[in-house]
């Protein structure tokens, strides 16, 4: 099975890249920006796909998501996309920062557009997730959620009440931009989040996110390992 | 001058393709659900690219909008990437219904990361337009505004305050996510849009929006054919 990673920021990606030891393939997708690093696993290629940098900065966000996604499909064809990452997540429902979360759903939280019809329906996405999740992750001991993405780090009142809605337990800024340039394409996608702050903290999301970002993608780089152990 | 249209939404477009009598080049994008529409001008080729559809209506908003873009860059590699369809407006700026305009910069107004560093910079976008969209505006008649893109046809107060401080003009749902795969690959991007609905009429903005897409399509399709007479 041949395995491709979809990662936003090197921060999130880095302690998955040095467990590997893998380098990067310089320029790989020029002139995009996103990055590629390769390895071999059991004998299986597995790629590890950044979104690069622009304007100083990592490319956080849904566009880039997708720019990275439909990249690494065109040119690695792989049989399974992970967007791995962090995500935040509510403490009523029993969220702690540092868990680790596989997907069971996965949806946008901020395309607001009216809502009884096929187009609202759209807008919010809800696209497959690989069948084997639950498997994965009764099998190595992660909780499972549904994933809800926006574009902002904030949790505005319009966001909430959707969240609220659909009943989002993990909300980041990539997951259903990755999974819906996979469901255009047919590619299974899993979701790996690891928790850097808590919605409903009372804590400022920034600064919880800054915090804790080192240790949650220390955790999902342990899960991105036993998982890739588990499936190569 | 090669020129690529993208456009999201059928109803947007199909006005502009009637008045060029081209025919769809059937599945030229598949497995994407993107459409190609294609056309000889005045020995120039003309390209028209839509979203296409998924979950039973036309995609829309920026995701949808990054994958057709970056399609139509990759396999028609266009000297010019123009993005046209309706938008609202604000009254406060003397913007009416019908109204036709050029971008003279476009951003993001719906991606909130904290604001003072790179990474805020990064999400509010402020990506190039074309550099002779002022030449074109003066030449034609057109005004010129500055186009802030979100993912949702409502105006959020996070998004009017965004709109206000960064001067936005005209909110659409795809002039960003364009734009910023035009930046990425350096292909030229210009924006057409007419204006459907006045955020600060006190109209509800989907029956405004309905009522008068069909007009302001007309109006886009009649300013799209004058760009591309004076440009081709």
């Amino acid at each position: 099975m041949k395995i491709c990673f979809v990662v936003a920021m090197q921060a999130e990606a880095q302690p998955f890249i040095d467990r590997f030891g893998v380098a990067e393939e310089k320029d790989f997708f020029a002139p995009l920006p996103c990055r590629l690093y390769r390895a071999n696993v059991n004998g299986s290629e597995l790629d590890v796909v950044l979104n690069g940098q622009q304007h100083g900065s990592d490319l956080v966000g849904c566009e880039a998501a997708c720019v990275a996604t439909m990249a690494a499909i065109q040119r690695l064809q792989p049989d399974l996309i992970i967007n791995s990452g962090t995500c935040g997540a509510f403490r009523k429902n029993g969220a702690e920062i540092g868990d680790v979360y596989l997907s069971n759903a996965v949806m946008f939280h901020d395309r607001r557009v009216p809502g009884d019809d096929a187009w609202g329906t759209q807008a919010l996405g809800n696209y497959p997730v690989f069948d084997r999740a639950a498997e994965i992750a009764q099998a190595l001991g992660y909780k499972m959620g549904k994933v809800t993405t926006g574009s902002s780090l904030d949790l505005q009142p319009c966001d909430a009440q959707i969240i609220e809605e659909n009943k989002g337990e993990l909300k980041d800024m990539e997951g259903a931009a990755v999974a819906f340039v996979c469901s255009l394409y047919q590619i299974p996608v899993l979701l790996i989040k690891s928790v850097t702050d808590l919605c409903d903290s009372g804590a400022e999301t920034y600064e919880e996110f800054s915090r804790n970002l080192a240790m949650a993608s220390r955790a999902v780089a342990e899960a991105n390992a036993r998982v890739i152990q588990y499936l190569m």
